[in-house]
């Protein structure tokens, strides 16, 4: 049984039928100018959904997140928090989740300049912290992502009205094509995919581990890449992917012996914030999905990038 | 508990401690000027431990092979075949064993004179056919294999003395970075990896379909992939692999739609023929591992490759 979509819900999901909608808002909400990333760049977000800027930060602001998340992964209470995500089959920590909130360095990292400004500058507005997390695949088989928009799951299990948010993924490893890396479709962020099945309550403790419900179905997966292909998002350690809230993107499992680390950041803008779910018996946690609203502000000028 | 090692046995694996040897034998057993690979191809054979050929089927052949795969999954009667192996998390087809005995077609696949004449270069005797098999990875989800070593199976489990034996795999689709391709570490098959712990008895049922027992030690794969780094193969539906029993090899699985399909022909040199298995309670069924040391003779002559 899937119930009926909320009257006045401009992207329906969870039901028991599937439709691609159009996108309604725009990806870019600034004009050119207006923010350090060039108009090409703005250009290309718009047009792929993604962007990587590859020397963002510095192989000695890697080290340092590095060594945090080595402090944080070895800390016992982290293990038995609630905001520590283990692997499906068990024992490994897959992600830590509002890490901005549990360390002092990610708390930088998150008001840092370089990704503040840029979240401004496309989102055309202040913009809060909807969720910060480490995902960590350390290999030797840690499972990978399924596809899925973040905003199908944001919108459906968090109550965002619309795509007016994006990610930050800081690499703190080396993203090869071996280990697992994020897959994006190019383009795709400008369809919605509505998702069949009722989400069930507390479905976060499941899908965190291993997405089932909120993934798109296979006739839908192959129109899209089909349409969009497939773009694999490699490149160095400090290296810096921002996508839309709306891209369809995944990742494979990882059976290297190359861990694969990144720190996530999501911003939402402020004129976006959140209501009740749109199809779901109950909020997620606010690990998960923040209500405090509260504009983030830089917390320093970084001396190497201005 | 973990057995003893056989006495004499040169390669002694599934014990409580694992060792990492160095082969005894030749990768290339013939010189140079024998048949049809060139001397710098088997030199890089020698050095890497395999060896990939664009083109040596064409667009035609391939989908001749499509064609007849798409048949032996639709048959009814393969799907209850006990040579069929499903994925791990049930369902779909993954594999169908003694694919040259199902089909007329892959019959004359792998006594085709293109796969011999290189088989028995290399191997420089007459060869059998040790294992056949498609393995199909139809995209959204299927599931890889994990790292390992063929011979160390073969030895362990089928009784083969030593890694005198080599795989073709026959691309029926594109291999591309995001659809789970072969990973290699070049360089590996000088290495025997001992696996630790005991063989059950009809181990074959689950790990034909997850791999467990008879994998390395994530220490042992560390080491490896620090030494010889891992390769990705990719190319053309058409391409052919060829790779040495002890290549360390293992893929990831694969979300995309992009389904992966080959052949895969096992050929063993008539002089390492099958004796009782070295490190397991019982010989595994014959579709895994034949008996039948016949030597292939070749089919026909290629009218393209002479």
């Amino acid at each position: 049984m899937t119930g009926a979509a909320k009257p006045g819900d401009q992207y329906p999901t969870r039901l028991s039928t599937t439709a691609e909608l159009l996108r309604r808002e725009p990806v870019v909400w600034t004009s050119p100018g207006r923010g350090p990333i060039d108009s090409d760049a703005l250009e290309a977000y718009e047009r792929d959904g993604f962007l990587v800027f590859g020397d963002l930060f510095n192989d000695d602001e890697v080290q340092c997140y590095q060594a945090e998340a080595d402090r944080l992964l070895t800390d016992a209470t982290m293990l038995a928090d609630e905001r520590t995500v283990v692997e499906p089959s068990g024992g490994e920590l897959r992600s830590i989740f509002e890490v901005h909130t549990v360390s002092p360095v990610f708390a930088e990292l998150v008001a840092d300049p370089r990704l503040l400004e840029r979240a401004r500058q496309i989102l055309d507005s202040e913009v809060y912290i909807h969720q910060s997390r480490i995902n960590l695949k350390p290999g030797f088989g840690s499972t990978g992502f399924y596809w899925h928009s973040d905003f199908e799951t944001w919108h459906a299990e968090d109550g965002m009205p619309v795509p007016r948010a994006l990610s930050f993924s800081i690499a703190l490893t080396e993203n090869l094509p071996v280990n697992g890396p994020l897959m994006i479709m190019p383009g795709s962020h400008r369809t919605f995919v509505g998702c069949e099945g009722d989400t069930p309550l507390e479905h976060f403790r499941l899908s965190l581990r291993r997405q089932e419900i909120g993934t798109p179905s296979t006739s839908a997966l192959a129109r899209l890449a089909e349409r969009f292909g497939i773009s694999q998002v490699t490149g160095r350690a400090g290296a810096v992917t921002v996508f839309d809230s709306n891209c369809m993107h995944g990742s494979s499992d990882n059976i290297t012996p190359y861990p694969r680390r990144n720190v996530f950041v999501v911003y939402n803008s402020v004129e976006n914030s959140l209501v009740e779910p749109f199809s779901s018996p109950a909020r997620r946690p606010e690990f998960i999905a923040s209500r405090d609203f509260t504009p983030v502000r830089a917390c320093r000028r970084s001396a190497a990038h201005g």
